[in-house]
């Protein structure tokens, strides 16, 4: 029996309509829709002969007997989802594992975060506790416990790492580059680190009127400067991947007849290598210092949040690369991630690896989200190939 | 009979006492701590010998017989307000007219704004209409109309402005200039006009991991280019009074993860001539063009106000200028007013000029706000000197 695409649309096709609105999904982690969801794909897993299985997080497993290879995904959504993140890669681990021995798949839960940040993966990892897990609440003061129940068949142990040989993630790229330069593939290369800092410049609130240029310390346009520094001196350090944002910020008084006394914002930027995201804090401590001594202001940073790199296993890696070229000659790339998966959590037991497919205009956790039929089974024949290449041949 | 600064002083620290809070002041127009202070200094226009007046819009008035010199300000405040802000005006005003014939005196109603921008002075001057005020409310809905009920004697008619040869107001400055520079009077020049646009730039709304930076269309950043642009350009054609304030900025969606898909902010400059009030909206429009086209973004203008700058009448300003260097040799300059002043209405209808003495700190619309006692007499000094010249002789 060889892998049917057809089939693997009908799939993604018949998820989507569990929980559909418009050409989008709403199907958080625990809503009868995301349980339902599980429900149907564990009695795929049955009829694939493989072993259902939910554990204690509400990750959804399909077990091979013995050694296997681990590929999946997951199929919660965000509250305005689109029919693929996630959901795609979990609909090709199906099909793969319906014809490959040696395969088993799992949708991990809550991928989205409503009850944190990949939580379902993070607890079978041992980065995030059960107990921890069940005390964390949505935006609406729910608790991962309280919505567990719902679902009484997670209650399962977790399955033992030690029984895979190595973790494959295809997901669609959710960013612009596969579309905008027209190639089908991309194998990851790293998933990129990311730092954050909340950062409260302070200077004198005053009158718009009555307080003169040269004697202003505005909140605001040391903000300005900042950004203006970042954007000539961060460059020069940058890979065409490096990412960086100023995605919040907030005045006060935020009036117009007032100089701003303070501002507080984010910086947030984004690597594949830890050194480079050092080398960029410094440049922002430099830069923030200078601003803060040229303009009469303080300088306060609130908040420093950091998340490591995650490196792809290179064995894995290759072995997704050769599919490519093998599947799309010439029409795929190398890429880090910019975005956070699963597979950062599943690194802490596993090899792991992703490949990616484009997303059209990169548009991603909206409705609109999508890919071309002739992508999605690109990725398919892709990931097929490279787990009949990995998948343990004593199953 | 001279005037009596020691006199003045009693009565502005009689007037703190009424709707007194710390240092500060709390006595909003149509209050009973604001009708209080205003049936008080009735009392004192009566034994000083003037007609005591309220108008409809409550404007409290101490009337000469025949021609007379105007001279006055307010005695509301702002919601937290110093004990300075245009109650240093009426008393001034009031020790002068206690022995310099041919002097009115006003105090007008709601120059703060509880119910809309220097309400009362609007109303006489006749820019703004009494049916229209009476329908303006606060920002807890109580309309200017059913406020004025507390105060049943604010039924008068308006006073003709012919009787009046002139308008003359003492305020303190509520900037830093003066007190910057040690000296101890401003004679205004002019009231500055004030031009305000709130804009709009949008772009795209993206995901900050996953959009590489050279396909971005962020709306913060181009408002960040922006005011460099209007950093470098401004000062070309500024004065060292000419001010331009970005006061408000919200983004969206305002998230740490997310490339800001819009930015809406305000622009507002102030400067005492019109045609660099025009030089600078031109060179605004210019630079919002370049940074839409540049980095592909729209930007549209939600709204746009203007106030005309206000000139003080040349031979009422001159004779405070004598006045000033009588007064206090050397120690006195020549300075527009960044702030707005019931001086604005009133020139709709008579010459007026406007005497400023040094705010400590350049504080206002703050409990904190003061000035020196000597400054206070200094300045009245002055505007005795020129009310003694400007009175008209037949009184």
């Amino acid at each position: 029996m060889a892998i049917d695409p057809q089939r693997m649309l009908a799939d993604l096709h018949h998820l989507r309509s569990i929980g559909g609105q418009g050409t989008g999904v709403i199907r958080q982690a625990f809503s009868s829709e995301d349980i339902a969801a599980r429900r149907w794909l564990l009695d795929q897993i049955k009829t694939a002969g493989l072993t259902p299985h939910v554990d204690a997080a509400g990750n959804t497993w399909g077990l091979a007997d013995g050694p296997s290879l681990l590929i999946g995904s997951h199929t919660d959504t965000q509250p305005e989802g689109g029919w693929l993140d996630g959901v795609y890669g979990v609909a090709a681990a199906l099909e793969i594992a319906r014809s490959q021995p040696g395969v088993s798949i799992v949708s991990f839960q809550d991928e989205e975060g409503r009850f944190g940040t990949t939580t379902g993966s993070e607890v079978w990892s041992g980065a995030l506790s059960l107990a921890k897990a069940e005390t964390q609440a949505d935006t609406s003061g729910v608790t991962f416990a309280q919505a567990r129940k719902a679902m009484p068949e997670a209650t399962g142990a977790f399955p033992d790492p030690a029984r895979f040989t190595g973790y494959l993630e295809m997901h669609i790229e959710q960013g612009p580059v596969l579309d905008h330069q027209g190639e089908a593939l991309g194998v990851v290369t790293a998933i990129v680190g990311l730092r954050q800092l909340t950062i409260t410049l302070s200077g004198q609130q005053n009158h718009a009127g009555t307080t003169p240029m040269h004697l202003r310390r505005d909140a605001f346009q040391g903000l300005v400067r900042l950004m203006h520094l970042l954007n000539e001196r961060l460059p020069t350090m940058a890979t065409a991947e490096t990412v960086w944002t100023v995605g919040h910020a907030r005045l006060h008084p935020n009036a117009a007849s007032a100089v701003p006394g303070q501002v507080t914002f984010t910086v947030q930027w984004r690597d594949a290598k830890a050194s480079r995201l050092d080398q960029m804090e410094a440049t922002i401590a430099t830069a923030l210092a200078e601003v803060a001594d040229n303009s009469g202001l303080s300088a306060t940073i609130a908040t420093r949040s950091e998340l490591p790199p995650t490196e792809m296993d290179a064995h894995l890696m290759q072995t997704l690369c050769d599919a490519a070229e093998a599947t799309a000659p010439g029409r795929w790339r190398k890429m880090p991630s910019g975005a956070l998966h699963d597979a950062t959590n599943v690194a802490h037991k596993l090899p792991v690896a992703m490949l990616f497919v484009p997303s059209i205009n990169g548009i991603s956790h909206a409705f609109e989200e999508d890919t071309k039929e002739a992508d999605l089974i690109t990725g398919l024949s892709a990931l097929a190939l490279a787990a009949k290449r990995l998948a343990p041949t004593n199953a």
